[in-house]
């Protein structure tokens, strides 16, 4: 069992999860992707995983067999704690994997516009459901692109995580938005800006943050304020659909790996009190390595300002 | 020049240090050692680095000239902001290389234990000087051991940081010791201890914290309360250099490949309003790879408990 411990002295929060032990990738220095026999995540390999809780799937099709685009099952090696009446709960309560591919890709860049358009979609409508369910709750969706990003199945997927209680890091993020004002507005109106903007669209922007924590991040915003991704006007998902690929596809141009994290960052459902939040995506490369400098200090060295990262980005 | 920036939503501190951009490792993703051509620590080569501030030395022997057991020079790369009278000041005023021996060896447990006493005074030595230089400054010692944690050169070496102010992870560190009993001596008189020892010593114990990052996380501490390392009892130096090398070994024994960091954690030198501190070592092995999940919630997933850990380390 799953179980959330603190330590008092750092402060770190974490989850010692021995039922993901199992899980080869984890005890191996290697970034290997473990793609043991048949992958159970191609289209007709349904019965290798869990029972599907949503998908996107051609019409008198069943669930758990062919003729789906996007599938939702839960995670085989959760990271939930099922205590919930501990006070070493975690609060996560979900933990599921969105297959973005009935084919056997293993790289977002290999989605094209209409195919992305249907994962930011799924995303979208499985973030109501839960909410819908689970008014008091919030959602995190993130995708391990790569093994140097941590990814442990090559089949193409990202995964969802909904809990009960924000984490010490969101309740700081959520703290961070209740000044006066949004700080991703300001953003987004800062007079440096204009040498940070990757590529922009009528609706969204990609920028680079000025205090970008590795070389070329990127983080996506709704040029408009708007607390919760779920709440996106759905017209405008093919936009976001073509401006988050494009990024992805210059990012790649630049690494020699396609090795990042993406990362949605939403409001909790119940918006009250969370109105000032402002979704975001995050996208984080993973050229470097932390080193002890980082993990002693909690201050990351960055050796290609925001400034330049763009630029290249730009030209890309 | 360096530049020390904040995330206002993210809450993350950066240092912007392209100056360390002409690094090779930094914009690589395959953890490779760049030794080209000579190595500029071994002994002989001493003109190759920036001139020495410290040595352990025969006497009769010059400065950067051979004859040296420990040499301690600045960083080439320093991860240093300049600018002090500027907001975006770092504090950091020294970054300090420590060559740990004169021949081409590559991982700490290649030191014997009278090696290994040596370093541990020079570092203690090195703190004494900068901190009666500088009496309102902190200074924390780090070792990348191995490509997978972040080393970059292959000759045995740690860091030394040291700095005017405190950063974000540090100040909430002091800040965790300012309660009624010290939460470093509370772990080790905490009743589930006995599951998490590793090794001991009169004056020192190994053990996996409760709340472990990572597989196989270990501390070593004093077991009386002493808030700062250079303040160690010298004739404590051959024990604690014997245990902490053990616990290396142990670990090693495990590991598929020695990667691991290992950090000196110690109060600032003015330990007035600091005492409440407890020195410690953190050794981190790097065995598993963030992904998406830990840089989304800032909490950790640990597959092996660290009571199954201090089994096998106990055992190793």
């Amino acid at each position: 069992m799953a179980e959330l411990r603190c330590n008092p002295i750092t402060g770190h929060w974490v989850i010692i999860a021995e039922n993901r032990g199992t899980r080869p990738r984890e005890i191996s220095l290697e970034p290997v992707i473990h793609d043991q026999g048949e992958c159970p995540f191609c289209e007709g390999h349904e019965k290798h995983t869990p029972g599907e809780v949503f998908a996107h799937r051609s019409k008198q099709t069943q669930p758990d067999a062919p003729g789906w685009q996007v599938r939702v099952i839960p995670n085989k090696f959760p990271a939930i704690t099922n205590n919930s009446t501990r006070q070493t709960d975690s609060g996560l309560f979900a933990h599921e994997v969105i297959i973005e591919s009935p084919r056997h890709i293993t790289n977002s860049t290999e989605l094209d516009e209409t195919d992305f358009r249907e994962v930011f979609n799924v995303y979208c409508e499985r973030m109501l459901q839960i909410g819908m369910a689970h008014p008091q709750s919030s959602v995190m969706i993130f995708k391990n692109n790569g093994p140097a990003a941590g990814a442990t199945l090559s089949h193409l997927h990202s995964q969802l995580v909904a809990s009960r209680l924000p984490t010490a890091d969101q309740k700081s993020r959520l703290d961070n938005f209740r000044g006066q004002k949004c700080p991703a507005c300001e953003m987004m109106t800062d007079a440096t800006l204009g040498n940070r903007v990757v590529a922009e669209s009528t609706n969204f922007i990609v920028l680079c943050p000025h205090a970008s924590r590795v070389c070329y991040e990127m983080w996506l915003l709704p040029r408009e304020h708007q607390s919760h991704y779920s709440r996106i006007n759905r017209e405008s998902l093919p936009e976001l659909a073509s401006l988050f690929r494009q990024s992805l596809v210059k990012l790649e141009r630049i690494l020699k790996v396609p090795a990042y994290n993406y990362i949605i960052h939403t409001a909790p459902f119940d918006t009250t009190g969370a109105d000032h939040y402002h979704w975001h995506i995050e996208i984080l490369p993973r050229i470097t390595t932390l080193a002890g400098f980082e993990l002693g200090t909690g201050c990351y060295i960055n050796p290609v300002s925001p400034e330049r990262a763009a630029v290249e980005l730009r030209q890309a």
